[in-house]
């Protein structure tokens, strides 16, 4: 691979914490080849601009980037279509675009870092176009199927459960229950870990249908045992309903997105009496500073990735499995997002602590 | 004072971080003069039921206190009137369930840690009842007006700037306006203080008319300086408003109470054309562990009230003025509530640093 | 396993964060099968003792210590040996007294947590006598050979992070050399990670023999690129040594423990005219508030242990492998402790960063 | 002041938290003026020397220094002499060189940012060469004698209370007494504050002779009480000494700087019985990210230091005074540096809360 003497790096998708982290990883280890990195702004959509917005980036530049959250790249959750139709009735195919930037910067391979959806549409148009991909995960949902951990995971994980720890403190004093919503589009990791980590009461995640009476009645059974408050955890995903059981993923586009929370306290009012308050955690789960293991994790996935250019393995995605680096073929993506498994030992740690999970 | 044996202590409004480690000064001081400390739940309430819900506190039972979040007695928000209407017609005089209390638990005195509201309201009935009183002032507004630093204020502080430096990065990224709405009914300092120090670039207070378009137009002037992201930040008590100027503490009771962060969203959105996100911190911002300074400050308050009761110094409170505990009269809190002055330096501050306070 | 009535559960060797959470996991899924659990006060030392050291633990005891740092039943490092020479010149075989403190409890089998060394100790001995054994790794060393991860490794990672962070400020801030000495007594799993999360310069471990010269070296390229300050992070295990190459852990007996630090201070002040600062970091990487990762994987392993106590799977351990938890042989741990394994990913991840690992 | 057209601005002495904070405002505060501000590296040493160290500093470039520890700016504590004996038996004088350093640059005015001793060389030096001066304080022992609270003092007091809290799960775990050794070299408000905050026993200040015996009454108080542990706070400028009451401030330069952690393990494990361990916590007490609090002193000090150039108060200083930033003298500062106080109210609240002071 001799050849290579400029990639391109880029973040699509939601921002989480540790992107930076593996920016500056793919660009101290592309020095060590002698390598230039060009880091792409917004995306793709960053690369198909005219002229395409990027800058260079030297381990000087990237030095101090290792502790800062989000991307300073930019990124973008959904870009225009590849076959983008114009006001005079043509399409413009902006894969000539992305062929065009990519010339026009030298890039000789593309290193994205993405979630499973971002990586397989990036794998999608370079392999189109023929541009040597290789693929970093992330996702603060840890919902990419071939990897044990992605990036941002950990820091989402870290601050839910914060979140729950000073809830408990409130809910103790007031006699409430405490609900908070976080995020999780398809998969109830955060919740899941957050909710055992933070001594959560409930957690409710999109893959276990729950009903609301099984919800209310673990309540009012630490109501008789003397504990007047509860602390509740729940996904976005999870779907308000007028039925007493809900598939969420399938239903996810009917229900009534970031508001489960609010639905939840209402009900839980009604059925214990008990004074509830939502807190609906939002962007704040993203965006901080990464937590140690997602900047060890965001390093040895960006200077593997730059490994792997190197060996000329593109179309292949690095992976976090058993503690070390692996990667595996992009197709192996191709399945659907890892949700929480039935039998995940989580769930049955959750109902050894006596937490209900919505069919308690 | 040697007649003194046993004084009770309470905690009296909405929780915040720091109580417990004011009981247990009280609780620690009150056993070096060799007397007993009830520890009263709920407040006034568990008082005046009967029996009167109490504990004895002792300092091995609290020495771990210091750092627990919220209070261990429980508080309740709004009790029951004093003149209590029975549904037989007859008014019930719950100031007799309160003296019956108090004599039940032979208590001498009471210490009451509370905001302003719960300050007045336990020294008029300890006053009409003949029970001597001090008090501590506690709220994360830091309103109480005879005291420099209220107990929970700079734990609030803290967690709403650790959240502004979490959105500033996913802000970045995604070329947002974030918003965060924090505490602070009645007067804006979690908000200025949070807002200097987590670097927003909008700080909306109610002490401080603010015009929408004059938001939009800093907003929109970053942008015209290439920052595409801007972080508001906005006390809850800010009022929405079809008017250009709104004053806020006046139209309190009108304005949709939490509503504030979603509906600068909206305009600014209109009037930007940036994507907007909201979060709302919600109860998270009280139930912290208490800050290092929360805890010094609970510590010396709690202390000093028990000095007070030995010196027979009643109907007092105490307060931190230039780094010390000082007592003054409890009459010098019937004026209103702190809001920010409109000469405080921290006005200055934000000004200096370019922040928008909504009229700029 | 209907007999099981009541099983003992202890700690033993030095205190992690997380302990706590396994503890109180175990009682809560005991509680679930119907039996009672006894906490043993100071590991196996407290059941010789007559009477034996221990409590009754019931789920409302243990709720609140999820986010306890230490160890609330107490630990010791060394207990006295089981054939102990008594003053009359006769042998104590304490045996007898670990047979008789389980009779006088009442158990019928033990859960306990700890290290390599200590659940090695303990097996045996409950081998000898009978005594059916679960046990549960912990470490902040993440030495145990059989899982991935261990209770206390996560947070001592983070607080080592934490204080390479801060000394990053203030090294850059007076062109200094600063050294951080961590806990690892047998293997530099800490040093690596925190050194990689943390953004040292040079991390040394006692896998990888040093040669001081080469650090030295290091320090110097980095102050003729135009860059003052380097930060160090080391093994409190790493040797000092007259020569040149030091293979440390077999020479841990000889090396002056705790003192690499201040002999990495002299070295490098002398080799590259550095001002040079230590920091050992000590105790403080055992006592935090236990990680959200810590506390999920603490209740993962303790209602698993109840689940193989439930079972009747003996002198088994409860290991965390790919995100679940699986239960192998005690045997497997009979291997030494696990080091870094020269193929370590993230011994890739440090050199790719440009991090001088000693042998640089 | 029309005639100022560039600042300059330097840090000085030791870095703390919160230095950054202060240059960011001062040079937003400068822009609103249309001034420029030049930063100065290494404070009066990089503008002696030639050419002057310094670069432009605009608000673009410090508008992210607001949570940055340390100072970007550099600084050393020690300078050379301005009368500076050179190899040909010469004399130097600096004061020249400081002056060709300010017309170099073209400044017409320096804000230093400085502890005590800083600010009044600095001052001296400024006075003498008649330019403009005002000065900003920072130290993280807070005994700047005429500001309430200085840059630095309250995240020092963070980590040194993180510290404790960490200290206390591990000290009770294994029954020990855990001495933390803190910054202090002249005052002991940061032992004080942080070891009420973080629930010391024992807390050891240079203002306040000791007597080791009464430590070891205390300790052995508590074992008889059956707490087996203790925590310790020190500070470092507390003396050993053979003699049983120790003035520390005077004998300064004769204790053993940094040996008086180690001097009471050793005297108090002799006299308890108890293992002992010793933390010096060092340097990472002065580079955390800077406490909102910090950050809010830091960049309300920045913008009134412009304020004073601005309207041609100079040889002033900016201090904090019941929550309100009042600029005084610089003469104010000549008397000697704040130490705690006889009659400071957290000593009262410490000997209240029944920590031993070294006298009890």
């Amino acid at each position: 691979m001799g050849e290579v003497k400029r990639i391109g790096v880029l973040t699509s998708g939601g921002d989480c914490a540790g992107l930076n982290a593996a920016i500056r990883a793919v660009v101290m280890q592309a020095a060590n080849y002698g390598w230039e990195v060009m880091g792409i702004h917004h995306g793709t959509e960053g690369l198909m601009r005219q002229p395409p917005e990027a800058k260079l980036l030297v381990p000087d530049k990237v030095e101090q980037w290792l502790t800062l959250g989000g991307t300073l790249l930019g990124t973008i959750n959904r870009g225009l279509p590849l076959d983008l139709p114009l006001d005079d009735g043509t399409i413009r195919d902006r894969r000539l675009d992305f062929i065009a930037g990519c010339r026009e910067l030298g890039l000789s391979a593309i290193i994205g870092i993405g979630g499973d959806g971002s990586l397989k549409i990036l794998h999608g148009l370079t392999d189109q176009v023929g541009m040597p991909f290789v693929g970093i995960p992330k996702t603060i949902d840890n919902d990419v199927a071939i990897t044990e951990q992605s990036i941002g995971f950990d820091t989402a994980v870290n601050i839910a459960t914060e979140a729950l720890d000073r809830l408990h403190f409130t809910a103790a004093s007031h006699d409430r229950v405490m609900i908070l919503e976080v995020m999780g589009r398809d998969a109830g990791h955060i919740a899941l870990h957050a909710g055992i980590a933070g001594g959560a009461h409930v957690i409710l995640i999109p893959e276990i249908p729950y009903q609301i009476d099984l919800v209310s009645k673990a309540i009012l059974a630490r109501q008789a045992a003397g504990k007047a408050f509860s602390v509740v955890i729940v996904s976005e995903a999870v779907c308000t309903s007028g039925g007493d059981i809900i598939t969420q993923t399938q239903a996810f586009g009917e229900c009534r997105l970031g508001g489960i929370g609010q639905y939840l306290a209402q009900e839980l009012t009604r059925a214990t009496g008990a004074e509830t308050r939502v807190t609906v955690l939002g962007h704040v789960q993203r965006g901080g500073v990464p937590s140690p293991l997602d900047r060890v994790l965001a390093s040895a996935f960006g200077v593997e990735a730059v490994n792997l250019v190197a060996r000329g393995e593109f179309s292949r995605v690095v992976t976090w499995q058993q503690r070390q680096v692996v990667s595996v073929p992009i197709e192996a993506i191709t399945a659907s997002c890892r949700t929480v498994d039935p039998e995940d030992t989580l769930l049955k740690t959750a109902r050894g602590l006596g937490i209900c999970l919505g069919d308690c």
